[in-house]
């Protein structure tokens, strides 16, 4: 799909979206929303994301920023962004706050495009992903990234080591400027309670954006000595607004995109999602400096990214006989692979009724997540390459790779990787 | 673990295991079997190996071929190789034929490594992997492979087409000489009802090596159109011998290794296996010539293939503060990568008690394998890199990649992705 109209042909129209207390929405998708920004189809918008985990480290991540510092402003009389989740504003189910966590990740938007209705499919080419360097001078050239191994983790209630359990948070640095592609460890620490200007005890990460006061948790600098770790810069989170409820955690990814966490959604990625409310609604945030394939401990490198997108409408009569014909998945392509995400449910919002949002919970599974993976790339190839069944099956067990893309926001992932070599037709 | 010695250094020993009636196990490891062959740590040894699909297309993969027809032949009065599987030889349970089929791979083996004592490691450098011409002069420089979308397979009771269930065999075709590397597809049929020598009807394909009558079946060719599936040549089966039963089936991959079917098991790779049995008792076989991650349809490019294998005991005493210290399971090394092997259940014989051969076939799920690969990957990392577990899981959230080896083997398998570059020092 990705044809060869080059990104800023002239007559578009590059948008700039930042990062401010109105142009977020913090952990809920919602497709009552009011845009911040229309745009047309084909148009260009330079987004900034900002991650939630930013006040882990508030020296590195939001001092000197000012939208970073006026989104997270949290102060015993004000708080910017009050609601938190898609949980009670009067937080009247655990008490964390507005919102109840239910749904943690800062998103930017939504941003309506003109023409998306019902039955089409967005296009989102991510053209340009860039690191949010520190804006503290002492920090300079630098930005960082937060990796909190939570409660939430696959491994929390299986730990070696005393004390059990525990939550840690890691700060990774990278290179601003991206020339450098790898990061490495800066210092670790554990959580320990921290009370929230609003007097709320935090025992655990359950609530997020609350600040760390670094005078209560112990730095342990000169970790992971010597270690690399890969860039790989993307969003774990790319939405349009589901249509099934009001306020939707942004945490369970689904039919709608949301929470994917698949490290593929970098630079150079483009993604399809099937629009389900007018205007599609698309918001970004979940920004991440590099995740391995499972998301293990509950996060990845947590770091503030700006990227640049291009919004391209497919209108439902078009799709017949092209890749997105019947989409009802978040699709990835990439310059040589066709990448299919899998959930434990496809659609828990309507699959696991009224209780959807917490039941999605109790019900994560690899092995569903693995059947709508292989269903799906089926359809895929019977609808797309026009295989018959017996064809896809064949084809699927010799040449597609299925691998795990996380297993802590729910609706556990699997995705499928599609070589586009496989059709390379020289006779 | 790969030191600079050299493969054919002078003073090593080679051999040759031919694939013969008299040095094939089928279907079934035992720490009991004779060794056919007894080699020093060091010794390099070339190994043809069969696969058991062979009679899905006798033309193609038997016909003419010295080894391949006397391991296969099966006539009223004569079957060369009667045991095929772990089950009774008087096939009492489900009348099959002798073992039941409860065990399917054709093994070259066992050797006996001289010194290999319980408790050391086997190391295995996979030197050079070939495929196994055609003997029939109608296919010269051709090789095959048979892809059986059968009943054990993720995707039987969950067909969309007609006739439900269905098993269905695609033969792939190579190129024998390894220059050319891609498959093809040839054609495929689906399995009908077959009555071996013996008498015994076979609805679904549920004894290895049973003659498929091609009067019988509907052969459709022009399948998988210009489809060009790559090429990797690899063994689903190396195993050491399992020390807790006398006869175990060789579909459950554990702690032996054994059907493991991760298709990185190929050239250039090295294997690391603990050894709990006097010799180790090392034998090989499934082998494939592609298969995706996951190996869906329950068999991969099944394709004979000949390994030329280095085999180098690693004494118990000598593992301490090496990557081996503690080794309780199959281990991969490439030139780039550590690749550990998580599974339903790490040593399903041990966990599942007197049944564990038949219940593993019930309790196969990925959050299992999940689960265990990573713990291994965990300990690997705090045992071998000297990482503290805080350390250990955030690396393995920011840069591990968890993928779906198979989901057809019983003890499924998920397997643990790290890159060895993430430890390159330079300061």
């Amino acid at each position: 799909m990705s044809n060869e109209r080059g990104a800023t042909p002239g007559g578009t129209t590059h948008h700039l979206v930042p990062a401010t207390p109105e142009t977020v929405h913090w952990g809920y998708f919602s497709r009552s929303l009011k845009p911040v920004l229309s745009v047309h189809s084909g148009d260009l918008v330079t987004i900034e994301t900002l991650t939630h985990h930013a006040y882990d480290d508030h020296e590195r991540m939001i001092a000197g920023d000012r939208g970073a510092e006026a989104v997270f402003l949290w102060t015993r009389d004000k708080k910017n962004v009050d609601r938190r989740g898609a949980g009670p504003l009067d937080a009247s189910i655990h008490g964390r706050g507005a919102g109840e966590g239910f749904g943690v990740h800062i998103c930017t938007g939504p941003i309506f495009v003109e023409g998306a209705e019902p039955g089409d499919v967005l296009e989102v080419r991510i053209l340009d992903v860039k690191p949010r360097g520190s804006a503290n001078p002492a920090f300079s050239g630098l930005a960082f990234g937060s990796n909190a191994a939570a409660w939430w983790g696959f491994h929390y209630n299986d730990l070696l080591t005393e004390p059990k359990p525990r939550e840690v948070i890691t700060i990774y640095e990278i290179d601003a400027s991206g020339e450098r592609n790898w990061a490495r460890a800066v210092y670790h620490y554990r959580w320990v309670p921290q009370i929230d200007p609003f007097g709320v005890v935090h025992k655990t990460i359950d609530y997020p954006g609350v600040p760390v006061d670094h005078s209560l948790v112990t730095e342990n600098h000169g970790i992971l000595k010597g270690i690399r770790v890969p860039v790989r810069p993307h969003f774990g989170v790319i939405a349009l607004a589901p249509k099934e409820a009001e306020f939707v955690d942004t945490i369970p990814p689904g039919y709608f995109g949301g929470n994917i966490d698949d490290w593929r959604i970098g630079k150079g990625a483009v993604m399809y999602y099937p629009v389900v409310v007018p205007g599609g609604l698309f918001s970004v945030g979940d920004p991440h400096a590099s995740q391995g394939d499972s998301e293990l401990c509950g996060t990845a490198i947590e770091c503030s990214l700006t990227g640049t997108f291009q919004l391209i409408v497919h209108k439902r009569d078009t799709l017949a006989g092209t890749p997105l014909a019947g989409l009802d998945y978040p699709l990835l392509e990439t310059g040589d692979e066709w990448v299919l995400h899998g959930f434990s449910f496809a659609n828990y919002l309507a699959e696991l009724g009224d209780k959807a949002q917490s039941e999605i919970f109790a019900k994560s599974s690899l092995d569903g997540a693995m059947r709508d993976a292989f269903r799906k790339m089926r359809r895929f190839l019977m609808t797309t390459r026009g295989l018959s069944e017996d064809e896809a099956i064949s084809l699927m067990s010799v040449a597609v790779d299925f691998g795990v893309t996380q297993v802590v926001d729910g609706n556990w992932g699997v995705h499928a990787i599609l070589k586009k070599a496989l059709f390379d037709e020289r006779k």
